[in-house]
This record gives C-alpha cells, structure tokens and sequence, in this order.
C-alpha cells in the first residue's frame, strides 16, 4: 500500500477555512463565537480564518447583532450572496440547459432550450450550449455574481478526470472532448447519473444526509451513481453506475452493450416504447418539451391502457431484480429514484418493490423506506453539477485563488 | 451533512505515528534519516515518534549500521518481531483455525482443527474454538510475543461494529454472540469474506495493491467483499457482500433467502453437489479435511467426469453473470477470486471469463488481467482476521496503550 502523505500547516488550514464555510453553510448566519463552538477551535483562530473568507469575497458581515446587548457585539457571518457563483449545465437527448447558483446553492439564472440532440454533430451542440453558458453567465454577473466554474452533465460515459465523453450511445457521441468549447473558465465533465445523485445528497432534503445512496437516473438510458461515505463512488476508469447493463434474463433481448438481458432491454425508454406498442415519433409529438416520451406514456398509462401498464410492470420487476443485485451487494442506505421517473411511479413502484422486497437478505427494509422518490424532479443533473462548483468552493475554500480566477476578490 | 472534525494536535501525531510504522514494515529496516526523507518529516521529528514507538515495544533497532562511514552512524530501525501479535480465528463448516502473526504478518503459531460444525450447537464450537485461542496464544508467549487482540471470522452476516452473528446459514445459527467466549483481549467478529479481502489487499502479492477491488469467497456459501478505495465496504448494516444472492435467473431455483434464481443455486457448493449427482456424504467421507467437497468434485471433474464438468460450466457462467453486472455497477480494478475455489478453476473460468467478457462495457479489460486468483489458497480469512490485528496497531500504534493491554511494554 502506498503510504498516506503528512499533514502540513497548510493543508490544515485549508481544512479549517472549509469547516468554518460549510459551518456558516449549514446553520448560517452565524457568530464568530458559534462557528468557533461549532467546530471546535478557539475563537482567536476562528476569527483569523473568518477574515481571510471575508478578504476573499466568500463571506459578509451582516453587521453587530443583538446591539443591546453589552460588550463587543457579535457580527452575524453569512455566504456571500454577490460572491462566487457555480455554473451547471446538461446536454439531454431532447434538451441544452444551463444554470447558475450562489454559494448559498439558490439558482439564480437558468435557461433551458430544447432541442433534439440524439445523433446530431457534437462540435454544434456544444456551440449551443456554449452560447447559452455566456447567457447565463452574462445574467449572474448582472446580479452582481461571479461565475468560477462550469460542470457539464452529459448522458454517457467520461474518463476518469477528463473532460471527454468516451461514449453516449443515446446522443450518437463517442470519443467527444467538450473542454475546447469552453475555453473560459474550469471545467468539469461527468455523468449526469453522478450529478443527479449529488445533487440529492446536497439538496434532496435527508437530514441527515445519507451516508451510502444508490441513485437510479433515468432519462433516454438507465444509470446509477453509488455514493458510499459521502462519496461519489467513480470506479477504476470512472466508468461506475451502469446500472443499465446489469444483467436481468441474462439470455433476454440482445443489448447494443454487447450482452443481452440487461435491464435497459426492460427499463430503458427505447424498451419501454416497444413493449408498450408505442411509436416514438408519435410520442415525441404529443408531448413537446423534455422528457416527452415518458410524459406521453404516463398519460397513456393513466388513461387505462393496458399495454403501456403492463410494459410499466414488467420494467419495475427488471429494475426490482437488478436492485435486489445492488442492495445484496452494497447494503446502501437509501436507494432513490431519481426524477426522471417520477411520472411512471404509480405504474412501476409496487412491481419494483415486491420484487425487491422478495429478493434482499434482509426484507422489511423496503417497507421502512429504504427505496425514496427523489423530490428533485428531472432537474437534478442540472443542480447537481451547478452545486458541485460551489461545494469545491466550500471544500477548498483557497482554490479560487489557486486557479487565479479571483484575483478582483483577494484582500 | 455532518460537518468533518477538525484535526487535533493528537491526532496528527498518532497519524505520524502511523505513518513511521508503515514506513518500516513496507521498506524496513530503515534509518531514521530514511524513514525521515519517504514521510516528508524533519529527522528531529521522527526521532521523536521513533523514540516513542522504540518505548512502546513496537519498533526495535538494529544497532549501527555501516560502522565504516563517517559520523554517527545511522541505527536501522525495523518491527518488533517479539512485540506485539495479532491473533486470528476462523470458525469454518468443517473445520476450525487459529494463527498468530507477529507485527511483520509472519506466521508464528498455527492450529487448524477438523470438526463437524453444521448444525452444531453455537456453545460447543465456541469454547472449542477458545481452547485453541488459548493454545496458540501460550505458543506465541513462549517465542516472546504479546497477544494484543483476537478477530474471528466467520462464515455468515455479522451486524455493523458488533461481535454477533446476525445468521450463518450453513453452520445453522442466528443471533450467536461471540464475545462472551473471549473476554481475555479485544476482539473484533467478521464475515470471513471480508477477512479474506483484507488479506488480498495486504498479502496478495499485488503492487501496487489495488484500492478497488472485488474479492470472490467460496467455502459451503459463495460471498464477497468490496474495497473501494483501500478500505473494506461493510454497508449500512454490516451486510455488503452478498454476491451469492445477486439473482442470476429470475425465475430459477427457490432460495433459502426468499428470493429465487440466486448465484448460490448454481455455484454454491450445495448447488454444485446436486448438479453434478453426488452425494454430500460421499464427497465428506472420500476427502478428509477442510473443503473436502470441493477438493472430491475437482478430482472427478480432473477424472472426466462429464455431469461434474457440466455443473462446474454452469457455475462458471452464472459467476460471470453475477459478476458482470458487479463490473458494471462498480468498476472495480480486479476481481479476484478467493483460494477456496482454486482446486475449480480450470473447469469454473473459461465460463466465467467468456461470459464476463461479453457482458461487460468495455469488453478486453478481462482479457488484460482484470480477473485473478489469489495467491493465497484458502488460508486468506484466517492470515486476514489475524493480520487485521496487527494492521490496527500499525494504523494507530497509540491503541495499545489507550486499551491498557501494553503497559509490561509502555516506557
């Protein structure tokens, strides 16, 4: 095993101005006194930390509380609403949309355009996006923010620390480097199933927040992103989360994937459309926006039809079995259901719960909600990677100096 | 989410501690310059630590080293071979095994026991097993050792951070607690699966060791253990690992654990038995020792025996199956399976390699090597309970002292 580095002064420092922000973060607005209390360093230090994020354009002073009271009066510290702002963005199959949110995560600009993406040219969707990432950016700074970092969310596989799309079978893309389009400011790529679990741990309303999370995304594929420890499990080559692929009948319908039975052959929309006899043209003009075709089966599903009811069934007993696979194996705490689902629900809920219900090791754990419907909607992805921006500000707190991109900002 | 603690004083000097321990045991012996220069410490600092781990028993020097040089010559320091020892337990179907490690892992003393523990009572096997605790800890204080914990393994769940067997279905019990029969030294109960990932991780041979791995167990059950980022996966109740319950068929064979269809109906050694037409008492009574069964059907599958090959075909693909959609779920660097079922594998991985490789998403990873066989035959549990020990003091060599088991030794 590789040995551990030593700790220096420096990286404690920077651990402590992140305790000292995502305690504000958290509880805010906040005392110098309640942040020192909070996390268990002496208010001498605490107050010299709290200067430097103040310096840094992180934190304000909301300026002296309880005035009547005697002695110096404590100034309430909160995150810096005209401070730094983190930019998301997801490329759909039938969707471009971008957003901006403060320290403090409220989005404060957004723009979603629609667009049928699926085998259309990379190099234009990403001028789209790029033009409406300056849109967004243009409206935050208007509101007085300042945009640090872009996350783009993308339905396909990305290389372990790289801005490349290795592969998204539903957009046509293979091998797409999306950083030449934006040059501007750093990026980050990921899966949108990995940013749709985030943003359920930050915003999906736990408290406390989960520990280990397995998160079922759903939007023209299936994926999932595992979270254990707080943590975004990426796997070797940052391929983890094909949920999509695991094997329901393992000799089902042939899978592009290469193998067969897998449970996007019962769960995945293309399947679902089949199986419920339904034209995908006809369902994409039916319902115009994002997410159509699920719209349109939902509706038809709700209208009694019962081919569309029993496809519903059947892809929530595959995606039962390929659960029952995951809970034996990683004993998560939660397993939720991201929003892209929400519409099919009442219809595929209680096959997927009895089939998991059946299967787990240890059965009653469904009945204690161990399987949640994320409250996030469709839009996770999207808050997801816009907040992971403004939780690397809070993680690391002088990174913004490191990248050079707050000079304006530094005392 | 709950805010991380700030770091102490303390806590940075016992993680220096560690870190010069791990130093010796990976590179020793080493000078206290050497030690210095590979943790990025000042020389004075780690005299220090070195001058309190020398007190504590756990590092010993070798006196001067290269007494030609110039200067005062440089003491090599290395582990304390009659330091402290890590006792290991493990509690199997058919047998029962214990081992003590010194603080380099070596093997100092060994007892392995044949018995009949399915469906024995808990009691029985327990103070059996006590004895032979007893028996090897008297072996390791004649060679000078300390005994200064126990870990047992065992072959079933055990709940999060307790000693109790929640269920281990082919010794028959539930809810057996094991710590009464050990009050004498701290003691830690685990799934042998688990155990026998450790022991990959820390003897297999691996370098350097991989921080993502899936480790495959076989005695009577089949189970797993997953490490994602260099530490064991115990899930939110202590039960992560149950390959053998991820469902293969859907719709195939009754579980004892509900479900239907699960990798233990087909690769299970139960499962094996009845596929290949041979009787559990005949395979008992042919081969003597541990893992007889499994030792009767690699001699008739090695004899020719067709229906033997067969079953072992099919074990090999529902493995793959299983483990495909593991590889998928997870990413893991390796799989490697566990020494119990080596006497299988040539008639068990052409299925599972060929199924594996054309399920999973980036297809070729198998061939280069992503699935191996551990080196460590199917001794791995018992070296890993046994060396878990004495990882725990390397990791936090103030433990011993904070349990009051070294006061003979502390300065």
């Amino acid at each position: 095993m590789s040995e551990p580095p030593s700790i220096t002064q420096q990286e404690m420092r920077r651990r402590n101005l992140s305790l000292v922000m995502h305690a504000v973060a958290r509880s805010g607005p906040l005392s110098r006194a309640s942040v020192a209390s909070r996390i268990g360093l002496t208010r001498a230090a605490v107050s010299t930390l709290v200067d430097e994020l103040i310096g840094a354009g992180l934190l304000v002073e909301l300026g002296p509380s309880r005035p009547g009271t005697v002695g110096r009066p404590g100034s309430a510290l909160q995150l810096n609403e005209q401070g730094p702002a983190g930019l998301g963005a997801e490329i759909g199959v039938d969707h471009l949309a971008v957003c901006a949110v403060d320290l403090s995560g409220r989005v404060r600009a957004r723009i979603v355009s629609e667009a049928a993406n699926r085998n259309r040219a990379p190099g234009p969707v990403l001028d789209d996006l790029a033009d409406l990432v300056r849109q967004v950016s243009a409206q935050a700074e208007d509101q007085g923010l300042r945009p640090v970092g872009l996350a783009v969310a993308v339905p396909g596989l990305v290389a372990s620390g790289s801005s490349s799309v290795v592969r998204a079978p539903n957009l046509g893309w293979e091998g797409v480097d999306v950083a030449p389009s934006f040059p501007a400011l750093p990026l980050t790529v990921d899966n949108e199933a990995n940013y749709g679990a985030l943003a359920e741990l930050w915003l999906g309303g736990h408290d406390p927040a989960p520990r280990d999370l397995v998160h079922v995304s759903a939007e023209a594929g299936i994926g999932a992103a595992v979270v254990i420890d707080g943590r975004l499990l990426r796997g070797t080559h940052g391929f983890a989360g094909e949920l999509g692929h695991v094997p329901v009948r393992p000799e089902g319908p042939p899978c592009a994937c290469g193998g067969r039975g897998c449970l996007e052959q019962y769960a995945g929309e293309e399947a679902l459309l089949r199986a419920s006899g339904v034209d995908p043209a006809q369902a994409a003009a039916r319902h115009p926006g994002p997410g159509r075709p699920i719209a349109y089966l939902a509706e038809r599903a709700g209208d009694g039809d019962q081919q569309v009811r029993r496809a519903l069934r059947e892809a929530g007993k595959a995606l039962g079995i390929a659960l029952a696979g995951v809970v034996n194996l990683l004993d998560p705490q939660k397993v939720v259901l991201g929003g892209g689902l929400s519409p099919l629900l009442p219809w595929l809920l209680p096959a997927l719960e009895r089939e998991l219900d059946r299967r787990v090791m240890d059965p009653g754990r469904v009945g204690q909600g161990a399987v949640t419907v994320s409250r996030l909607g469709a839009d996770g992805p999207l808050l997801g990677a816009a907040n992971s921006v403004v939780q690397a500000c809070l993680d690391n707190p002088t990174w913004l100096r490191t990248r050079g991109t707050g000079a304006g900002a530094s005392p």
